[in-house]
């Protein structure tokens, strides 16, 4: 596969001006451009530019809303459910965080389930946001099921992404943000363009025996669990997509387990649709709720300084801090540009062509 | 191994002798009864019981305080930091909750910070106390270093438990409590009894190398993080461990990481102190400050029966909802008895003896 660079004000400017062209106001293409390319930047392709074009796809059947009018539907000092009038979760998930750090600005702490919503890129985005003003950040979503529980053959939860960020003083924000899979979908795809193999532990066939064909999934397999078995603990991966689950749903009202609609526009909806759309939690707590920012802050770094002086393992370079390979990535990018495979470079100039706008 | 069934009654009538007689006032005695055998009649015999002569122990080497004054340093309508005074966690957790429960009751959320504690039984206990407010629970708390992060040979981290619990209708309530490792130490505990090995991906040997010993931590080994290693997602159980890690006591002023105090009374304490004793962190959360109960009970209840009914996989009887079994032992437990083996029976005699009270 060769590759193309591109510079991420290239793919800003192009990612805005296909949001506006369906309808986006210029803020909230604004918004979503950043927001989507936030993942590029990061290394985590999967979730960036190159689902722009299904983002489309899922206005052009109608179940993405260009101009939504996302609102409040209940609050509390320290909560608040948002309806996101079936917008891109682009969006609606950097409303509903900045709720949430409001919110932990007046009484300490934020938190903000989300019904109504589409996918919302990268949880370490919106998670983020909460850095600047020396709090913590929390953003989780709920997802289409690919995703076995244990001892179980049926997809019942999405890969349900956890993000916690925490600032520090001198050194670097902790930013953890991981599926609670063993491995992401993303994973699974780059090993097909490849024509590779999983490990074992990833992925079950329709009868739940292991395997290790990463196609598995479009003949009835699943992902599984962080853990992979239960020998392994993958009750507790389970365990936490179904936190994720509860939080970003069952609170605020979207749907959940297996009804989550599915981000293909082409894969029909399913039948039973207990909720609305897709769910997200969004939290924020201030630190100086706790204890002064600056304390904390020496703390975190004493933390960190610790982890990263931690004796590696033989044949290991180092130890990583939640955050590193992402940061290292986005120091990187930003700089030299973002590298797109052929197909994903196609892909966008199709969609230019069809949008009838300039790809670069 | 032989066993002997006790009734809780019984053994609660002794866990609060033995409290009281160490100088814990009623109150105290019976909470920390009635948390220490939470334990033991939710199956999770290696916290329960088991454990109360190493907490005298603790309080003989003076590092438990039996009266401690346990007050809030810092407060905000969501938020506090709770100083245990060097407390029982059995007692100094649910001081804590209750105050995230008041403070959930009146601005819709309550977080609580603890620094200064010890060892709080399991995390269900307190994350269930949620449960009749109609409130979902949280509870983790941090513990001494016996897990190597990700790419290390360094015990970084403690197996930092953590408990979500939420209310249903009809259905039980959904309770997931989990250390952040592939097993909890507990699990190695009842293999070297038995003499047997570990399953791989457990454990991690000096050099870092993958072992089945079920002995390795007495050897310069260490426990690994949820996943077991890089390619089946230990970076996320690391990422947890760390999470709880920050919540509990870089929040609070609590020791964290490699420099929490160790459960064993003969083990020396850390010679760096960066904080306070040990740490947890409690939340509590009003679903009725995000939609009304009775919604959110019924989704619930819809979720856990979809679950229940999700084909096993084969071989599997059926698919289980976090906290199944933990219920099942409890109901049997308080009808026919706990069962100790007979180290832990012949351990709490001597206690007994000790202590000049009767063992039943």
């Amino acid at each position: 596969m060769s590759e193309q660079l591109l510079s991420y004000q290239q793919l800003f400017r192009f990612g805005k001006a296909v949001f506006q062209k369906i309808g986006c106001s210029p803020e909230h293409a604004e918004t979503a451009a950043e927001t989507l390319l936030s993942a590029d930047l990061r290394g985590i392709d999967s979730h960036g530019i190159a689902r722009l074009s299904g983002y489309v796809r899922l206005w052009e059947v109608k179940r993405v809303n260009a101009t939504p009018d996302i609102k409040i539907m209940h609050e509390t000092p320290s909560t608040a459910v948002v309806d996101g009038d079936s917008g891109l979760g682009l969006v609606v998930a950097p409303f509903a965080m900045q709720i949430a750090i409001e919110k932990a600005k007046n009484v300490g702490t934020g938190w903000v389930s989300v019904q109504n919503s589409n996918h919302f890129g990268i949880a370490a985005h919106h998670a983020m946001m909460a850095l600047e003003h020396d709090m913590i950040g929390m953003a989780m979503t709920n997802a289409s099921p690919l995703v076995a529980p244990t001892f179980s053959i049926d997809k019942m939860l999405g890969t349900n992404p956890i993000c916690v960020a925490a600032p520090a003083g001198n050194e670097p924000a902790f930013v953890a943000d991981f599926a609670t899979t063993t491995a992401a979908n993303g994973k699974l795809e780059i090993l097909q363009r490849k024509n590779e193999n999983t490990p074992l532990g990833w992925v079950q066939d329709a009868e739940g025996n292991s395997s290790t064909d990463a196609n598995i999934l479009k003949k009835g397999g699943a992902l599984l669990p962080l853990g992979g078995d239960r020998e392994h603990g993958s009750h507790k991966g389970y365990a936490l997509g179904a936190i994720v689950d509860i939080f970003s749903a069952l609170l605020s009202g979207a749907n959940y387990a297996p009804w989550v609609p599915p981000f293909p526009a082409y894969v029909p909806m399913p039948a039973q649709q207990p909720g609305k759309g897709i769910g997200h939690f969004l939290g924020a707590m201030r630190i100086d709720a706790f204890r002064p920012a600056e304390d904390f802050k020496l703390h975190m770094d004493n933390w960190i300084k610790g982890f990263r002086n931690a004796r590696p393992s033989h044949g290991e370079e180092k130890v990583l801090v939640p955050g590193d390979p992402e940061r290292e990535f986005e120091v990187e990018r930003m700089k030299n540009g973002i590298p797109l495979v052929d197909s994903v470079t196609k892909d966008l100039y199709h969609l230019a062509g069809k949008l009838e706008i300039k790809f670069i």
